[in-house]
């Protein structure tokens, strides 16, 4: 399959593109570097991006950006972001990238454990995963051309422990593996609608 | 108590006022008529209408606009008429009503099956309602001074069966006052963070 993975250098990108590049093609978007580039906040970007990779059988993404923050302090401005950027973001990939899906495709996004298990500081990224695994599953019954939607769900991954460990206290958190292998059901396999949640 | 509902003149919301005026001082916010009026997609107009309505023991939230439309046709403006609506301004609700709340008060807002249980040209309330669940249990642990926060998700109401039943084939409509019940039970209990499904 030619596959396009969104936030292909991130600590889970990198070990989906890795997971996939082992029977597959695969073209890496990043933010800022690299010969595709992508801000998923603008609709422009994403059409660029898709204009340049033409049809592809998969669109995976891991990307997306939220705010965390005190609850207390949160303006509408902060939710925002996460709106703008990993619920929208994803949202106008699918719309977008729509037509550039060949029949019997996928695109997999990703959400995230906080849509139900919710931690310090962390409502706005428990809205959007709860948002993105709702999208997929209305979004899934009506997909034409028996092209498919599922999201991945990870919890915090053992490599960024050292990052975000803190905000996760007695989380067990997942290899960055398992969470590709979660990319690789959803693409490989013939599932939609799903949300895979993976370490929880 | 005293309690404000939003969206209290619709189908749900009049239920919801009718349950609450047999206990409590119940405040009638509407988009477009009465005394309090609010458009919930503009935080100027939730400021004005707290500074109207002063102190409060709960808001309770029965309004909330999306899009329906084929998925096919989906573009982003369609997705973020829920986005500003149904979900941020439900979010801003809770955002700006937060000081006025009385200590141990509570915010009750409403999402809807389609969160799981998905429905043609109903992607756009799928999102929204998943968006405002997982936002309830992030915000519920957060939340100061005793204050809680709950989400209604009815199915779709026996009262609408005559405009939305055509959207629902085969599903059991629930009563509306089965939906009232659910309010009831977030103002007047102690439970936070939870989403309380009513006839399904």
């Amino acid at each position: 399959m030619k596959i396009l993975v969104i936030g292909g250098t991130g600590t889970i990108g990198a070990a989906v593109v890795a997971e996939l590049k082992k029977r597959h093609e695969v073209l890496v978007a990043t933010h800022s570097k690299g010969d595709l580039q992508c801000d998923m906040a603008s609709e422009a970007s994403i059409q660029a991006l898709f204009a340049k990779v033409g049809k592809c059988d998969a669109v995976a993404i891991c990307a997306g950006n939220v705010h965390f923050g005190e609850f207390s302090k949160l303006k509408s401005s902060h939710v925002k972001v996460g709106l703008d950027h990993k619920l929208m973001g994803q949202v106008n990939t699918v719309l977008i990238g729509l037509p550039y899906i060949q029949d019997k495709g996928s695109f997999t996004l990703v959400s995230g454990i906080l849509c139900q298990d919710p931690i310090r500081e962390g409502t706005c990224a428990s809205l959007v995963s709860g948002a993105i695994n709702s999208f997929v599953k209305g979004a899934a019954i009506e997909l034409p051309r028996g092209i498919r939607i599922n999201a991945v769900s990870p919890t915090v991954v053992a490599e960024s422990m050292s990052v975000f460990g803190s905000y996760f206290p007695g989380q067990d958190p997942v290899p960055v593996a398992k969470v590709a292998l979660a990319y690789v059901k959803s693409i490989e396999g013939l599932q939609t609608g799903q949300v895979y949640p993976v370490g929880y």
